[in-house]
């Protein structure tokens, strides 16, 4: 086979997790937004890759250093803003640059309370659920990517598991009650890059993920992914679909009755590995689908 | 060297981190209690180590079984109350075990709103810190140790750094406006274990704490540490001292004057390593100490 | 909009990270084989997601007990075949299965010596890389991908970077000799699932892999990951395409003049974050594609 | 309680982790050090605690300036040399510091392999353990601990576990042939400061442990553990005392009767949590003990 034929295929490139934390101090009441950051891009790097000419490659230091400047330059906002108004900069200030990535993890953090009012500029960092957000650009087209990640949720009752086909390596009994438990990992692709109010919108959403969560008698994990998902398309027309990944994190009912006992749901162990990992999608029928928009997505189908 | 010269010295064994959940459902309002149980025994194993002989061995998979018993049987309440209970349990009940450590971590679960209002049975787990106990037996001696830990804190200003000395290897420049962050590890120790209200006192202690954090002028982060144990100290008779483990994490201002643009204190870099390590005892003067009660608390001086 | 437009798009789900560790005891020198092993599956599964029927869902806890039986039946070998055997297994035999994803990641042994001898059954987990494997069948499609995560390679000298364009953010320094360090996550896709060999495959790529990285001069990290994937096309026609993502490692040279010393390439600070991240593929012109085959892993472009 | 009577307690502050990397350029065969180096101070600093003067507090980032700058001007050579003169200069050079603590990991590489040579200058991360060690001084005494930490050994055969006493929570069954595995924790404590070698030393004593590891036929992982300790003290009389932290890493031989399958102990589930966690102390009789060395090593009796 001749060396001729090998060839660079698709490839990005950046500076990864840039720790970013800006503070707005206008007025004494302090706020402060903490992202984490990814910036990569996409384009004609086929020299760089094959003969080791940079001469194309704005340096994953350079990309740093624009996030940090654009902080102060722009503003931040949402980290769907700051990441489109980096992703366009790129796309059009470079010729070379055809596309790109630009991801975030954005970390909450509450006012200390003190004397039962929250604290000028004293802060807690929440940690119920990381936000993330993607944008990524292809020439004209940009598609935004919202969602969450690490939000443990529990229902202690309302769910069961049962109906399930038998075969010879099937053990599990079923149940009527049982401990229901995940940790939400979601997606969701807005339908346009000009929608504005991302803060607000970001926190309807998640909020009717958990409502849907807690409310829904669960006959199933999927069932209830399904409709967490539903929910989100019936209210938000402005969502194309939405992509959820969520490992059931066992918790068994410790078997007692050797030690005299009876448990009637009260003790549970909660396991670690292996656990169940349900993955699923929810669109629009008919609908065009962005496959582009998904690529880079971890471990999502 | 005589092999009869060398024997065993101090030593403990048990099951760690028994994952434990345990849910109230006395009422249609269920509570949950998220536990991460781990016991050791120490008492008269010599013959184990020495020749394998397991007749004194109360084994770890007994002390798990232990555990989950009686969670069921006994409740949990506290892990302060739980932990003891458990303790009493081994060295009253194993004539070879003389003492032990019982040590727990807690999660704490929120409701999730439903239209407003708290839900029933579905929860979200609040991530703000980690709540910790250990409980230490040694024949009729209990010392019960309680604290936090991974609970992120940060000022945006009301922190300086200046008057330190200066040597052939001092670069750092003095500052009197800059982030103060830290992910505070707090451990306290109470002069009884028959206090009661483990619950509302743990909250107290913490909130005071975190309080402390955000009103201090800091000058160096190790005075905003001892405040923190002072203010302890102060207001609660009932502990006997205050340890406190604080990395200082760096949130560096930066330079942005290559881009042509000032930085007021506006956008940080968060860095990982190194970090600042501050780490403090604050105590009453003449109060008896109780070195065994810390022996085996992680990194303490 | 109806409700009846909402739909459920791709999915799957099974058991993830079964712990699988398997001793071949057949003569007294013992061999172990660890994996760890999570089984998804594709196919008719809307109704347990929209109205919570279970009656086409194996249970992820048949999944699971599926692995360790056929762990016991079948062998594993190597984790190609034994992948591939679980795949044909939940395709074959149920009719509502169509297609499924089977991964594996294994941790290698070396035997501890003993008075310079290899011991027959101690072992101790070498640690130097993490090999990876992923199965997915879809009808009679069969798509093997193999690699290996968690490699910490490093140059110390054989690197340069220079030639990048400069704008008004860029202040890196041009460098003719820089430590060039990275953690290799590499991914190979097979243009047959019928290869056999496959752990001596495997070993000779990943050394191939490392070779190349050693050898080659490199002007940038794309130009290592090129030459590393095309040396791989070269010697081995039943590789279809490679791809790599490779965090650049960053070693900075401490700057030592502050302190009156020089630092010739000789002291440097590893940092964490943030760092480069190159991600690229390398192919055969105009082979065929196989998006599907590529779909689910994690991060690659 | 009178707030004079709330003081300053032990307590230490420094630069933690700083991540350093050493090139030995001095032939075209490269040689590098990987080390991560904290290092903390004891002394007079009152004042910074109670009312913020800093003019005792040698700042963090002045300590780490000096680590770096004495990789530069001392050399590394081993971890414990470089300990102690980093410990030696912080103590000799300012007054108000009378002790400290300096610890390292230290993280091994392999050269990679071209042509059947180990290459000159690039390298491959090893990943079987990682070398520890501590430092610590007070006035003009000095302790020296070594260890390793993060080594995952396993015997397939070779070990049982029976004889132990049954209670009412007893359901664990006896075996006489079982798998042990564990992640070994060692530390221990020279009795000089003086000796040389010590990277040899390191090296030899580690072997030991894990020959001996693989030796014992084991009937509990406490006769193990005390074993690889006692082998240690036997053979160097310059080791005054040994301390181990085991997790018994359970694997679980999995219950295939429900398949119609026998296990012949082949087929193992590896357990996460709970875990058996075993620690213990292997000492001289007689000889002087040394609390103060151990007092700040992370969860050791």
């Amino acid at each position: 086979m001749a060396q001729g034929d090998i060839i660079l295929g698709p490839n990005q490139y950046g500076k990864a997790e840039c720790r970013l934390v800006r503070v707005t101090r206008d007025t004494p009441v302090h706020r402060i937004e903490d992202l984490n950051v990814t910036t990569q891009l996409r384009g004609d790097f086929t020299d760089c890759h094959v003969v080791g000419d940079n001469s194309h490659v704005v340096a994953t230091d350079t990309q740093k250093n624009t996030v940090y400047a654009y902080a102060r330059e722009h503003g931040i906002g949402s980290p769907e803003q700051f990441l489109m108004t980096l992703g366009r900069h790129f796309v059009d200030d470079f010729e070379q640059v055809t596309g790109g990535r630009w991801e975030s993890q954005l970390y909450a953090w509450d006012r200390i309370g003190v004397d039962g009012r929250p604290h000028d500029h004293a802060f807690v960092r929440e940690g119920r659920e990381v936000r993330t957000t993607l944008v990524q650009k292809d020439g004209d087209e940009t598609w935004v990517l919202a969602g969450f990640t690490d939000c443990t949720v529990l229902k202690s009752t309302g769910s069961e598991f049962h109906g399930f086909p038998r075969d010879r390596y099937t053990t599990l009994v079923e149940t009527d009650d049982r401990i229901l438990a995940t940790s939400v990992t979601a997606w969701w692709r807005y339908t346009s890059a000009d929608l504005g109010d991302w803060n607000e919108r970001y926190a309807a959403i998640r909020d009717l993920m958990l409502e849907t969560f807690a409310s829904l008698h669960s006959l199933a994990l999927q069932q209830t992914i399904f409709a967490m998902g539903r929910a989100v398309l019936e209210r938000f027309p402005e969502v194309a679909e939405v992509k959820l990944s969520c490992p059931n994190k066992h918790h068994f009912a410790v078997d007692l009755t050797p030690f005299g006992l009876d448990n009637p749901n009260e003790v549970f162990l909660a396991a670690d590995r292996p656990y169940g990992l349900i993955q699923a999608t929810v669109q629009r029928e008919g609908a065009p689908e962005a496959p582009q928009a998904w690529a880079t997505v971890p471990g999502f189908c």
